[in-house]
């Protein structure tokens, strides 16, 4: 089958930039003597999945707990569930644990210590720490943390710490991404030195974004990075130099349906509900717009960008604003657009079409959604 | 059951407000003596569309033609696809009104006309007539509309105009809004007028945006309306004036998982993947961030909004910015979101629990996604 027999919108996942992409990740890591733990909420695949792990049981992170039941269906056992825990949660994971999972939690309060020790069922937990105010966690080192151990030691199983950088994504360089990865690093390495020191043994120290595991200098003392959109990889992530527009691996294969001639515009199939809504280039040099446009072969076409979109329209026009030759995409031409967000993306598709070799298409690999 | 029985995110629909909304949209159609083909691509539910038509065979309105294909399966054939048809789509169209789905399709150029009229097959097609400049489209009387029928007289069967005042989501005003109506409905009646000169019969000539349908002063000439998020509503419809904050029946329930003090941040696990990228009230008078903020039975909780969201995390805060009293809502609590764009947020969730009298859960309903 060929690409050019799919309706659209499709997404496409053209597997040798996958592979290549997982690859580069691997060896930089396996170089810093560090265990990847790889981030299935960007793939939600087993197939992506199984070219990832170190062996058939994992270890993975997850977002939510479908995603902990769906790879736990495919033998998959060693499972951090990488957001803090909500109480009414417990029950499911419990059930998940009984059924085989090494199924570790998040807390970042002595609140959610003391409800997954309430359990009494030993679930094991790390401690969320915050290392750049973007989002959850405790400070790095900060006192609390005792209290969280001492709280989590009663009834749940102390296993660590977990940070992640989220501000690396506004980054504006490789160094700034560097520092930040230092940063991170510190961050984790600091709590579980205080950890250690107070009795508790912390044999988890985990970080994990694809910007910082891409260009950090040193992960010593961190033992395991989580990471998830270096598999497919984007144009944020191509803004922030980590990597090259030529490695995003997945892409939205869309229809030329008219044009508005005055306005320089090629009205096409693919809106916003299959790209998604994110635009994530918007706070970075180049604003991509909704996507950048390639060729049914995967080859970018100069500046054209999907300038705005409708919920199954995507405008598309050159980013420049110039003039564009539309007899050269008649009604009925096939585009594909490389995503701003990976995950994004991804999550408005039901399905993977791997492509090798440009068009041809080789497999079909199904993905899920939902909590 | 009730919600407190959920596991979080959940995507929450109040049957109670949904019904009124479609009570007050059918009356006012009714007044004003033109029919309702509800666009379903907002609910892509059976169990919703069921309280929408007006006899099970439809009619309906839907923007792929996977819905196309799930609505025939339950029995509705009165099918308009409102996307300009791609010509790689018009085998699947073909089996669709062979399985007896009347299916009609969309074109803006004498291209995409000489495609669809190619298959000699009958089908049949309505114009697009671009009302504003705001996506796909002939101009409103133009000669090429003459050119179209012709092309398409050949071997499909030219059904009359269609157009979709988009820009009426722009408006500052209810009274902008009626003026957008005025030109929407102005541009097919024009548009329709010169067809029907030239000889072409033209049985359809269809508007649709929920605002303009809510402040139409006359929908002289138009034989039907389409709009599908009056269903629901959201908080880009109540920015325009357009329904109550009170009217809007979906809504995500979330769970508090932790805090940042300092900050004055409540963290849920309600992130992006539930709430959608939709930053549509960005550009409103009242920017709701990811959403506003309701306690479980959902009630809004003064001006408590999600500002900030990770892909399972959301950052809720005050708009104003000002202090929050963050013992009100410990860890476990559990708050419903309204969205900004009811089409975008439902999009991201499989089922819709329905909900009467507050928290009640009266019933799932499957909701379906892709192409």
């Amino acid at each position: 089958m060929n690409l050019a027999d799919l309706e659209t919108p499709r997404l496409v996942l053209d597997a040798d930039r996958m592979e290549a992409n997982v690859a580069r990740l691997k060896g930089r890591l396996a170089s810093l003597g560090v265990r990847l733990r790889p981030h299935v909420k960007t793939c939600k695949s087993i197939e992506v999945a199984r070219g990832l792990v170190e062996s058939p049981a994992g270890p993975i992170t997850v977002s939510t707990l479908k995603e902990a039941e769906q790879f736990l269906e495919h033998g998959v056992t060693d499972i951090l569930y990488a957001v803090g825990i909500a109480p009414g949660k417990l029950d499911h994971v419990t059930d998940l644990r009984r059924r085989g999972a090494d199924l570790a939690v998040v807390v970042d309060s002595v609140e959610a210590a003391k409800a997954v020790a309430e359990r009494d069922a030993g679930i094991p937990a790390l401690i969320e720490i915050d290392c750049d105010g973007h989002r959850a966690g405790v400070k790095p080192g900060h006192p609390v943390l005792l209290d969280i151990a001492k709280a989590l030691a009663r009834g749940a199983k102390p296993r660590g710490v977990m940070t992640h950088a989220g501000d690396s994504y506004n980054c504006r360089s490789p160094e700034a991404i560097a520092d930040m990865a230092e940063q991170e690093r510190g961050a984790v390495v600091r709590s579980a030195a205080l950890l250690r020191s107070a009795g508790y043994a912390c044999p988890v120290v985990s970080v994990g974004s694809t910007p910082t595991a891409t260009f950090a200098r040193s992960l010593e003392g961190v033992t395991e990075v989580r990471a998830g959109v270096f598999v497919f990889h984007d144009l944020v992530m191509a803004g922030l130099g980590v990597c090259r527009v030529d490695d995003i691996a997945v892409s939205v294969l869309a229809t030329v349906i008219g044009h508005q001639r005055e306005k320089g515009w090629i009205v096409t199939d693919g809106g916003w509900m299959a790209l998604s809504r994110d635009r994530g280039t918007a706070r970075q040099a180049v604003d991509q717009g909704y996507g950048l446009v390639c060729d049914e072969a995967g080859r970018v076409i100069g500046d054209l960008v999907v300038s705005d979109a409708n919920q199954e329209h995507g405008i598309v026009s050159r980013r420049s604003g110039g003039e564009l030759d539309l007899a050269r995409y008649p009604v009925g031409t096939r585009l594909r657009i490389l995503p701003n967000h990976a995950c994004a993306t991804a999550a408005q598709h039901d399905a993977y079409h791997v492509v090798r070799s440009g068009t041809e298409v080789v497999d079909r690999w199904p993905r899920f959604g939902g909590w």
